[in-house]
């Protein structure tokens, strides 16, 4: 990374620390080209504006020293990450809250080996550095979203190359770092494991979740039907209001009964399931013949009584998946199809990230409170640095 | 059905029972030609030459009164049954016992919506009559085997024209029998819900089994790895002999602790499951991540303790599955590819139905006692009537 006006010094030392050479320094273009050791070629870089950017080298990112909600904090003084081979780094604009951040801080979902401990996994953003052997399409000065292992509640983040997808025109920061996360898994649950076709009727429990409100959309745009399931009428209407066809409130009397009503006996043939054990009778119960179960939360427990009769009587198949330890290339396919089938429904309108409320990144507690009492309708967004007046994105 | 030399009453009261009507009677060729009641064109019925057979109008079939062993016999006052549209009738020379026989006269496996409650789900023999609509492809005189909703322990069975595959050359009617029912279902365990490739370590429960055994033949032939679960080394070493890598013996300690020896601590990655609850938290055990978990029987109970997390932090998929209650479309899709890929390797003898012993048709009692008993390697097979020596086939 080569920063406009600074001394050639800091440009050798930066050019070494990232194993290229320089062959010549353009001085009357924004551009400064290196050669690496390999001779794998010539690589021209985009100097950056805002030279305070870079040369700091310590951040902000968000770590926790115990279970305990107060045990959150902003440490000032990490280290501004480096990108490996095929990596870019992200200067961070926004980023989410998930539940597997508190989960994570409450110890029972480690990030995956070489991930950081920082909590957050995705971010929007400019890329400010690409790390060598990244594609072309990538530049640094795009505003990107991606993907993460991890680390993105920080000031910068690095990411790998195939979980980053440019953020389509018109959406802000804001919303962009609400997509990433919940649409992916949303995306997964319904296309790469479920198969959704139009013929099916789908329960979505936890409608009005992040996961949730991707996944009514995503029903909707297939032609097939939603039936959410929610803690109260009003996260219900939300539901309806994004295209689910029907909702139960899970808090009042038998979530089978009432699902089995609506669907005039038939049942649901693909269920998503973030709950686990507390519902795992009532959706025994309302899956149909050939009944596709994707488990990919627990939030109501682990245990449960299981008949096989049921399995093999039904023909169910009980599928558990998560995103986040998925190998490199099964998410980077992911984000190759979602970005090639989804992401121009954002551009029109179709598709709309669903955010509950944007708080300053400081607020970290607020947003894990928040996100532990199950209040929020869609995602809680932190925002670390708005997006410079010129270059605000007209919203939609 | 029309019969050489029979009266032409008798020629009319068999097309009014079939609901056609005479056209007219080619008595110079082997056809007759008929038009149906409803007008749908003139049909043309082969005249078939063993009078005999088609006067019966009474066979012998295999019933039950009770789940009691003892309250199984031979009916021999049963109508023969008459092929409807797109079926054929066979003459069975053979037939074949299965888990599910067993299971259907305790009471507990009842036979899919408008099929026969004779027993029997496959048989092998001479197609003697085609209903309206059958494929050209199809011909009275065949030698065929077929996969059947019920009723293969008789001496004639109809079966969907799209369930009836002809006998590989070389193939005796008593080998035939020994195919349709556990090959096509370890074809559908593998290949239609397993996704079954050359890195897989299977696990096949019950390895010296009717579909063990041709699991066991799939999954080598694939260049996949199977290891066998069985209850003694004699059985292993049988499955050994058909292409295992290796057996346990589930009678003794541990049979996850042993299959994880096996394969060094990474565990099986699929496993055809005819057992369910006695072998649960087995399977849970050694199952690798994203291992695929196919339940096809409950021959060790159904009632099993579930850690959902293990579902999620493996990605489990826990599939149920059977092949009786599918749908014909599925059936003949099945039928369809394995007749494609896999029946050619019966005719090189490559793949070998296994036989544990033939019994007369008049043995059935002991051909559920035998069953029940566990103590067959292969199917049981029970013969009707012998090929005439001239059409006898050379075995492999």
């Amino acid at each position: 990374m080569f920063i406009k006006g600074c001394r050639m010094m800091k440009i050798s030392r930066v050019i070494m620390m990232n194993k290229f050479r320089i062959s010549g320094i353009l001085q009357s273009s924004k551009n400064v080209q290196a050669i690496d050791n390999n001779c794998k070629g010539v690589r021209t870089y985009t100097w950056i504006e805002k030279l305070e950017d870079f040369h700091r080298e310590k951040m902000k990112a968000v770590r926790f020293s115990s279970a305990d909600l107060g045990s959150l904090y902003i440490n000032e003084g990490e280290q501004v990450p480096e990108p490996d081979q095929n990596e870019v780094r992200i200067k961070v604009f926004a980023t989410a809250i998930n539940r597997a951040d508190t989960i994570q801080r409450r110890g029972r979902y480690n990030p995956p080996p070489g991930a950081t401990d920082i909590l957050g996994l995705e971010a929007a953003g400019i890329i400010d550095k690409l790390g060598p052997g990244c594609p072309d399409s990538l530049a640094v000065g795009q505003r990107v979203m991606s993907l993460l292992s991890g680390g993105g509640n920080a000031e910068f983040v690095v990411a790998n190359s195939a979980l980053v997808m440019p953020i389509p025109a018109h959406l802000s920061m804001v919303k962009a770092a609400a997509i990433p996360e919940v649409w992916l898994t949303a995306f997964q649950l319904l296309h790469f494991i479920g198969k959704v076709s139009p013929s099916d009727t789908v329960l979505v429990h936890a409608g009005a979740s992040g996961v949730g409100t991707a996944a009514v959309q995503l029903v909707k745009q297939v032609g097939a039907k939603a039936i959410v399931s929610a803690g109260s009428q009003e996260k219900i209407d939300f539901a309806v209001s994004l295209g689910a066809s029907a909702g139960v409130n899970y808090k009042e009397g038998s979530l089978a009964d009432k699902v089995m009503a609506i669907t005039e006996g038939q049942g649901v043939n693909l269920i998503l399931d973030p709950v686990g054990a507390s519902m795992f009778d009532d959706n025994m119960k309302m899956i149909t013949m050939d009944g596709r179960w994707i488990l990919y939360g627990l939030m109501g427990g682990t245990q449960a009584n299981l008949d096989m009769g049921k399995i093999l009587g039904k023909r169910i198949t009980l599928t558990g998946t998560t995103l986040r330890s998925r190998s490199l290339e099964y998410r980077g396919r992911l984000i190759k199809e979602f970005s090639s089938l989804a992401l121009p429904l954002f551009e029109t309108g179709t598709f709309q990230p669903v955010i509950d409320r944007v708080l300053p990144f400081s607020e970290i507690k607020e947003a894990h409170t928040l996100m532990e009492g199950n209040k929020n309708k869609g995602k809680i967004v932190l925002e670390l640095q708005k997006e410079e007046s010129g270059t605000d994105k007209q919203e939609l």
